[in-house]
């Protein structure tokens, strides 16, 4: 059996919807419920679990080497992203977790083991990679925030430093009790608690809730604008292929002349 | 009189919006007012609701029955979800209620004396398919919210298992300790008593809140974009009788062939 | 001079926006900063406010009776619930209110003086329409998160009375509890006190809080969806002057016919 | 070596992405965390930073300098809002900080250090442009607000004064109470107090709770369909130079015109 053939039967094994839920059943259960010490399962059903586990892993090996000698070029296999990013997952879950160390070491190897859901469902590759895309477009909107968030922090911290020097010591910390404040986060007592030195300060509190509030709501619709602009810009050039209104008034006005210049022909004919 | 014009009838009285409003007004009232004890209410307020109470699933009861002597094939009638659905809530519903053994069973036949409202009100039938049609939608974006969860849970349980067990004692905990996070819930609490003995993990916060509201945003303008899509669709489709711009193209076209062509025979005839 | 040029004076100054501004910050200064007995304002101050104010009713009620004058038929002047509201407005306003028994009767009459924005601003008034309009929609949803409310309200009651009476007595008490969960105000306090008893009672808080943002989400975009249709439905109205595709094309089929007549009854002559 | 191409290589300086990135860097390096005195960070960096961020301003105020020479007319440099923003912010970034008195102007002068940002990175005007306009928008929705929130807070200050002072004592404390509720800070603490003196109060709190969120959501919700609008409405600007449906009709008319005086013309020749 050539590695074609075998390459078509994982591809075919993966997108197997009945195997994707085995998969993800397997992987969740195993995540969360042997992951956790609260939970007093029978051992066996542990090392049932721990072995479904370890089997999966090595289904994605096997695939994965099949996948690796089918490429022709074994340089361009490690070009694609997500190509390193299985082998990194399958590597890393491949490292036996001992319970009794259940350190540092043990809990990383965990996070790669779950990361393994991203391998076997392509939906989620699909997920992560227009967030990725989405990503910069909140840049300058970040910029912004940090602009008013800064500007917020600097008055706090001249004003406030000596009432809490917890909260608002330095305009790091007041950056980090203004983040709070916008989550509405016990925010009144920070407030009440400056408001008996200065009467007024509710001001201060207001207007950042309400600058910081409008700004995400502008982000917000920003983005879903951005997104049915595209939309309607693909739907455009799926339509692209029809004649254009100007395209079908050219040719009327081609009948107009040729049947104008039929008109004067006839005429002339009459006229002979 | 035969079963067909009384189901006609009953039809009728269902579709009046009087008596829609009057049975949604005595389950509400009977719901919450007889079903709370901290309002005294007089007794005879207490038996007129509960004979009314009472009437309504008699009425709703009859009308099954006039249903399901209607339908020829009686197979069939079990075969439509909601004609189950309303079996079941009727047949429940006249279970009496005794108030001197008010509890386990008594509270559930509550709720499905308060599901009849899904029977009589066509609207919410509507709504609630609408609601199932689109869960599933949901359910990559929840694996996505998982993974980012657990990579943050491992991280946090191998940090800060040894500073406050009972918030980051083992995976499942910390699960649970980041969802309250999530929904902003005293999160500061938990991230002051952290930076105690780690100063920078604020990043850990922040992050995660990043994160995890990004991928919502991201989710609910996917479900926006998505349902705007399909209602552009059913609009085009209702367009579709008109002929497209092509089809007015070929048909210019073929005016144009025709006229050539009688410009032609004109000239030979004039040359002949 | 007669009532119509009257009427189309107090028209041009109620439209004039610094008439406008000058009204808004009058009505504004008196209701908060006069009606609040923190701020310590010198007496003339408050008698100036209090005067401007008076003096801004008694424009409004010479405004009225001008166009109660000018309406021919006096019953129709009545019939608008606008004039109704400012009716009411008006005379409500011009009762005096005495600080010294700054009692109930005193602060019902600040609320309607505030109302008087509503009847200068008619961007107030559309804007109250619309969300007049808006309101009967959510009804159905209303009584959809009402049962999702109500099922979780008894198995609240039935499993967590003993618990926490004071949260979950009987069915309104928890209903109340279960609005404060939706809301995230100290949820982990009411969750973490149950789970003591039942370790799995965070599936009862978690479902719950997904089931109700899931509906509340799907209202929301419901609501965006019927907005968009309207204005597309309103859009392509506007468009209904111009000829559709359809006719295009019928006439494009009558241009063919009388070409084809003309090309037979050529040929016709021809042979002739 | 002139200014009009000094002021070409400036451009050049200013639109790189690279030179960009290093300037915000810097900006933000030196805010945060040479501007907190938390971080311990060796004399030799701090020195570094400020000199570098010296350097920033001095490149800043020369190329302000440039811009400003080239201009023809010295009275339209101050015309433009962004000059004077930029002269504003060049300068006050000049006047050196002393970190012993930091006190009020040390603060204040870091927020124009902050405001350079603006300056360089023209995405962030655009931004800023956008919600300048947008504001006024809101303006009518807030006055909307104050209305609900005056009424309630008039019930409030009315009923709850005796029961909390600190609360509800006059109509702005009322005011600043409801703001919270609307947050969700801490209300279940504020209803619980005014529900053991009049048991029904829960009404007021969630009624409002409603009305404020339904107002929000309505607010929200205009603001995407005319933003909407908008776009629509530019696209359709895009497509005007099309002929439109009626242009083409018209001229289909016109042709049918023509070939009818052919047709007659003909049989008129016919007959003859």
């Amino acid at each position: 059996m050539n590695t074609n053939s075998l390459q078509q039967r994982f591809l075919a094994l993966r997108s197997n919807k009945g195997f994707e839920l085995f998969v993800v059943g397997v992987i969740l259960f195993s995540a969360i419920v042997v992951g956790a010490k609260t939970y007093d399962l029978p051992p066996s059903v542990l090392t049932a679990v721990a072995w479904l586990d370890y089997f999966i892993t090595v289904i994605f090996l096997i695939e994965l080497l099949v996948r690796f000698v089918g490429e022709e070029q074994k340089r361009n296999f490690f070009k694609s992203g997500w190509n390193i990013f299985d082998t990194v997952i399958v590597i890393a879950s491949l490292v036996p977790v001992d319970e009794s160390e259940m350190a540092f070491i043990g809990r990383l190897l965990r996070i790669f083991r779950v990361l393994r859901m991203v391998s076997i469902i392509p939906e989620l590759r699909v997920l992560l990679n227009s967030l990725l895309k989405a990503l910069p477009q909140l840049g300058y909107v970040m910029l912004l925030m940090f602009i008013i968030f800064y500007i917020y922090a600097a008055i706090g911290a001249t004003m406030f430093a000596s009432i809490n020097p917890e909260l608002w010591g330095d305009i790091s910390i007041s950056l980090l009790t203004l983040f709070r404040v916008m989550t509405f986060e016990d925010w009144t007592d920070v407030m009440y608690e400056t408001m008996t030195v200065y009467g007024f300060s509710w001001i201060y509190y207001l207007s950042f809730i309400f600058l910081t509030a409008f700004a995400f709501l502008n982000m917000v619709i920003g983005i879903v604008v951005s997104v049915i602009e595209k939309e309607n810009a693909i739907e455009e050039a799926a339509h692209s292929t029809e004649p254009s209104m100007a395209q079908l008034h050219e040719e009327i006005q081609s009948l107009k002349a040729m049947i104008s210049k039929l008109a004067s022909d006839d005429t002339n004919k009459g006229q002979s």
